[in-house]
């Protein structure tokens, strides 16, 4: 199934395997419950470099918009989710998010671009992965839900990818992202054994 | 033409001096700057509670509003700047927050209780003070937006104060805000020689 839904994801250096979508598809009652906590931490990671930067305007712009339409996703999961009669409980994260923040150099302006990179990889690797969930979800209704927001996790990735070129120069980034891919990749070649978003 | 604006919030324990708000009408411009930070902080303080208690329903889905709220103030204040060709640059913060964040304690459920009660104050003081500036800001567009937001301000401390009584038993709520409240006039009896919103 899976097969026909090739990944036309540049920033991504590897497809999400076939074992991903029968994990995830097997749970979506966890799948639902640990996408409302990366809805959330999205929110945050956007904040956070808010704070940070507090006088990149374009930054600034940008994240905002990006913190708002992620917390406004945080509460359209956590209504299907009271709809379904699942509760809020947190979740033991993923090797992924801590994998990739090990990436992220101290030094500025390095900080910055790994930063802003890191975060174009988690979105461009959401939508791929809501992408794979909408089209293959048996509910209908979720399904739906996925596909609507595949489409805003595609354009936060465009947002990342052009504030890092705004502020660092192309080529730099260009090769950081390479690198950063890699590891990516990497890090879900071995499906985590407990099914989440970034498993 | 203070003395005309009589505080009718109950949570505070001192209402604002007319020299705060001489400061304030003759710095509009760092005044403005300041808002927009509070608005960042507050939504920032927002998810940060939403991340501490992530199964707490009631807490997590009123916080998300008042977090997307204070976002789009912080949007809005952030227009205003640009309009105004005020380019957005960090602050150094007024004593205000740390010495209230000083008093949270650290073992729960304290510290749940005391984290809601100082955002209430804080939200209860913005109310006061955006509402002199609606009342005696002479730009009637700034006096017009302060008016506006004041409104939701007053709504937040109202949430906050709601959650406080939700997870706390009420007797316990009503002790510790008073310690609270009295902590929060003490730290603004003298007036902070840099102009901000809680100088």
């Amino acid at each position: 199934m899976i097969s026909s839904i090739p990944t036309t994801i540049k920033f991504l250096q590897q497809p999400t395997s076939e074992a991903w979508i029968h994990q995830a598809l097997s749970h979506l009652d966890i799948i639902l419950l640990d996408h409302s906590h990366c809805e959330r931490k999205a929110a945050g990671v956007a904040l956070n470099l808010m704070f940070r930067y507090p006088s990149s305007e374009k930054l600034v712009r940008s994240l905002t918009a990006i913190a708002r339409e992620e917390l406004e996703h945080f509460e359209q999961v956590n209504q299907i989710l009271e709809a379904r009669g699942i509760p809020l409980r947190s979740l033991a994260p993923p090797p992924y998010g801590a994998g990739l923040n090990k990436q992220i150099r101290i030094q500025e302006p390095d900080r910055l671009l790994d930063s802003l990179l890191v975060s174009a990889l988690i979105e461009a690797r959401s939508h791929e992965r809501l992408g794979l969930l909408g089209a293959c979800c048996p509910d209908p209704e979720l399904a739906e839900f996925y596909r609507r927001l595949m489409a805003s996790e595609a354009r936060h990735y465009g947002v990342y990818w052009v504030l890092a070129t705004t502020y660092c120069d192309r080529s730099v980034v260009e090769k950081r992202l390479e690198e950063l891919a890699a590891v990516e990749s990497s890090l879900l070649s071995t499906l985590h054994p407990e099914p989440r978003i970034h498993s």
